[in-house]
């Protein structure tokens, strides 16, 4: 399972002054740290860019791929800098992401032919709602695996996203439980290999201390290793979930163990 | 999921000495410990019990359900103790175990019909040898059922153990993840949803430090949980593995989530 760093956000103060400014060093740094703690992909999240939005991604796709060979992930949804970060890459990017909702079909999608890169898809409804049983789940990715043919994608290019959700919202059915089944069978379903992705933090939003929420990741990641998940999308200070998909590689992998694959605390 | 406790082992000295003199304290604060932890079954590990056997078992068997209402197991492959246990038993007691060995077909099994109790069955190869492949451990399943249907046990008795071997086995084949299959496949494969109890320990068998080995079964458990599996054979004393039992339920069952079902470290 690899894991993708989610720590580079606009969101943080940091790295919003730094993308203002232009300065690489702050972004590099944490680039430098994930990919340190042992990242397999950094996913850049530019949030809604207020202003120039096109040239922060370009500022910030280069600077990344300055300081790493990782691929990225460009999560964004304004097609105008998604198009600009596709455009500034060098290295493997991949578009994170597109889904059932019309405008993201007509401007986000598109994008993947055209620059022949992966595709996250996320099993969102047309309306934007998290779809909340199985069957819908289930359903939604058959819809999002035709609109992508029908956009002229490769299938092996999409990545599937089921979109974890609050444990907070687990109601009627469980979601978390639910995710891990559709993760299952989407192969199945679609009829090849396709990968899949999820964001971990989602799961522990609301108010509860780091040690409950670093409990609840460590025991989550494992489950979602074990049906599938190929990328984990995470906070990679959580020295604990990293762990854990170190350890999720080592019980679940062909290669012969040996302890040494096993982090010390 | 449900924990076992597998602390009461008579390789334990003070176990052995209690045994010895026929003296219920140590055994009871044992037993007390693990429910205090949150154990739902204690198992209760004879060994090879050099002489009176029978009686020895059935003092232990009446000491533990002196101490607590929960189920016993009773975990002895000597037939005489296992009877004289099950005689002694007052409360619930299920059998540990069968498997397709000639002499525990001939000699364990029956006792479940007789006793009308449950029983768990081993996924062991008629030689003792623990099957390697998946095929082999789903056939040797349908063996095990056959054998237990044609003794006359309803199917609703028999709990299956699929064996956890220790992570340096793992070859050919990845034996955790063998396993975590076959659990996942053997309600479907015997067309009922058959129980399912696996030992824990066993996993992290080796010169590891205990740091390493909380982590492994901490991830494990989840990928046991979520594959399906019924009962957690276990050391009550390794809270990390206990609270993440706990968290496993919190995750997949169908009760709305709160974090107060979460433990703080």
């Amino acid at each position: 399972m690899i894991l993708v760093a989610d720590n580079l956000q606009i969101t943080d103060p940091a790295i919003q002054k730094a993308v203002h400014n232009r300065d690489p060093e702050p972004i590099a740094a944490i680039v430098r740290e994930c990919e340190a703690a042992g990242a397999g992909a950094i996913d850049i999240n530019s949030g809604p860019l207020s202003r120039d939005p096109a040239k922060k991604m370009a500022f910030l796709v280069k600077t990344v791929q300055a300081s790493t060979d990782l691929p990225v992930l460009i999560d964004t949804a304004n097609p105008a800098a998604m198009a600009a970060g596709l455009a500034a890459s060098q290295k493997k990017a991949v578009i994170n992401g597109f889904s059932l909702e019309p405008g993201r079909l007509a401007t986000i999608l598109p994008l993947a032919v055209q620059y022949q890169v992966d595709i996250v898809g996320f099993l969102l409804l047309p309306g934007g709602q998290v779809p909340l049983d199985e069957d819908t789940r289930l359903s939604t990715a058959l819809d999002l695996y035709q609109a992508a043919l029908a956009a002229g994608l490769p299938p092996e290019r999409l990545i599937i996203d089921p979109v974890i959700v609050p444990l907070l919202w687990q109601s009627p059915d469980n979601q978390a439980a639910v995710v891990l089944s559709v993760i299952r069978q989407l192969p199945d379903l679609l009829g090849f290999p396709v990968r899949t992705i999820a964001g971990i933090s989602n799961l522990t939003t609301g108010r509860a201390g780091p040690s409950k929420k670093q409990l609840l990741e460590q025991t989550y990641l494992p489950m979602l290793a074990a049906a599938g998940l190929d990328m984990a999308l995470l906070n990679m200070r959580r020295q604990g979930s990293v762990r854990t998909g170190r350890v999720c590689d080592a019980l679940l992998s062909s290669k012969i163990f040996t302890w040494e694959e096993i982090p010390e605390p």
